[in-house]
């Protein structure tokens, strides 16, 4: 049954504005996603959807969705959906939907290549890598205090549906680096310097590379506490990769080696 | 000396305002630079400025310039600047600059490794494929008609200065793909699907890759002009990856074969 709304004040709307204008950090709240595409991505991967936002005149798109029959919709003008939508070209349709809940034992599936994002703060560079980690093989990412928050929508957007699909984790350092540590899992400080090359490591054992900012990289403070360094060789003169294509290359380098070795080792 | 403007309607300013909105295709058209550090790799890479503007509080950002002095300087209120530029966070400094002007041969230097773009519409995996394409020893980039301006703001900014070092030209795809076939360059067009892995094609002699939309991939008309497809495995459940992490981790193949083989074969 579908419900129709006349008020930007309505609560639902409220929730939704606020939940795209600034997702919150809180295991339990809610997130907000845009547009017909992510909220199929959502529901292919099995996220569940609490209440669906739906302008007037696009009912049709409903057929497209498959909504579940427990979700409650919501019909609303296009106007006050515009109101809370934070895309430039605002669509017809939005959702409010439950975080999936993910727990340490979620990474550790055979073949551990983990990502470990320390203060990744551009949300389209995140986005991507986890688009990344997911098509190559990860089995997770852990975010340490300063990543952007993963259900942002532009990083959501970047991701093309894989942050609903891979597991991330909240940590602050101490306790990811234990976590790693006690599962036996090395740790890669991802360094544009003196470090040694992906390709001259042995990453067909479980492994997770500590990946710094955009700006200035990963802190020493982290970087000391890996158990060795990696880079990327680049013959060209240029100080630095993007930090998500280097996240990339360095998981496409597991994903090759591991590919070369028939599987992973254990 | 430096010149003092108050007018929004000055010829310059205008000038200004026009080529960051919208960077003319022209070969001889300025292009429009925002920011110190864009500024300075510049510079660095030889470019040379024909005006910069600089806000009337700033002028001791001039010290880290190092501006030749051939270099007409205009002194004007921050808020008219703010006028002109296309940032979201606004900047002191600004200039009209001489793009670099590249022939074919530019990009036949010797280990040709040269990325072809077709219809690449995001300016932020221009810029970025523009940075990886330098870092990893790429000798040129070949635009195809309707792939965004490589002198759009934002492309310029994601490529941290790699745009004003890297020779890139605009063809048709007709002399693109015959330019590279009377050179004996490889075209390797870069397919999702139904191609080979890049790292089991020997990448170390001339090899061009061709990448496509972001949407919809590469045509079909452009990929059967190629000499053979690659594509980079995945064993996630992903459709894709970003089309600047697939150019970029293309490249990198191409140059770990490379460092590899002890270098380029002829």
């Amino acid at each position: 049954m579908i419900r129709s709304i006349e008020s930007k004040q309505n609560t639902r709307v409220k929730e939704l504005r606020m939940t795209l204008s600034r997702p919150s950090t809180g295991s339990q709240a809610p997130i907000g996603l845009e547009g017909v595409h992510l909220i199929q991505e959502a529901l292919r991967s099995g996220i569940r959807l609490a209440t669906v936002f739906i302008a007037n005149n696009s009912h049709r798109l409903l057929d497209d969705l498959n909504i579940p029959n427990d979700v409650e919709i919501l019909s609303l003008p296009q106007t006050i959906l515009n109101s809370s939508v934070s895309t430039e070209s605002p669509q017809p349709v939005a959702a409010l939907a439950l975080r999936p809940s993910w727990n340490p034992s979620s990474l550790f599936s055979s073949g551990v290549l983990i990502l470990v994002l320390d203060a990744v703060q551009d949300p389209g560079n995140l986005g991507t890598m986890l688009r990344s980690a997911e098509a190559f093989g990860a089995t997770g990412v852990i975010s340490l205090p300063g990543t952007v928050n993963i259900w942002n929508a532009k990083a959501m957007r970047a991701s093309a549906g894989s942050v609903f699909r891979i597991p991330v984790l909240d940590l602050n350092p101490e306790d990811c680096f234990g976590l790693l540590r006690s599962a036996g899992i090395r740790t890669l400080a991802a360094m544009a310097h003196e470090a040694k090359p992906g390709s001259s490591i042995d990453l067909s054992a479980g492994a997770a590379f500590v990946i710094g900012s955009e700006g200035s990289g990963l802190k020493p403070e982290i970087a000391d506490q890996c158990d060795a360094r990696v880079t990327i060789p680049c013959p060209g003169p240029v100080e630095s990769l993007n930090a998500a294509v280097a996240a990339s290359v360095l998981l496409y380098e597991a994903s090759r080696q591991r590919g070369l070795r028939g599987g992973v080792k254990a």
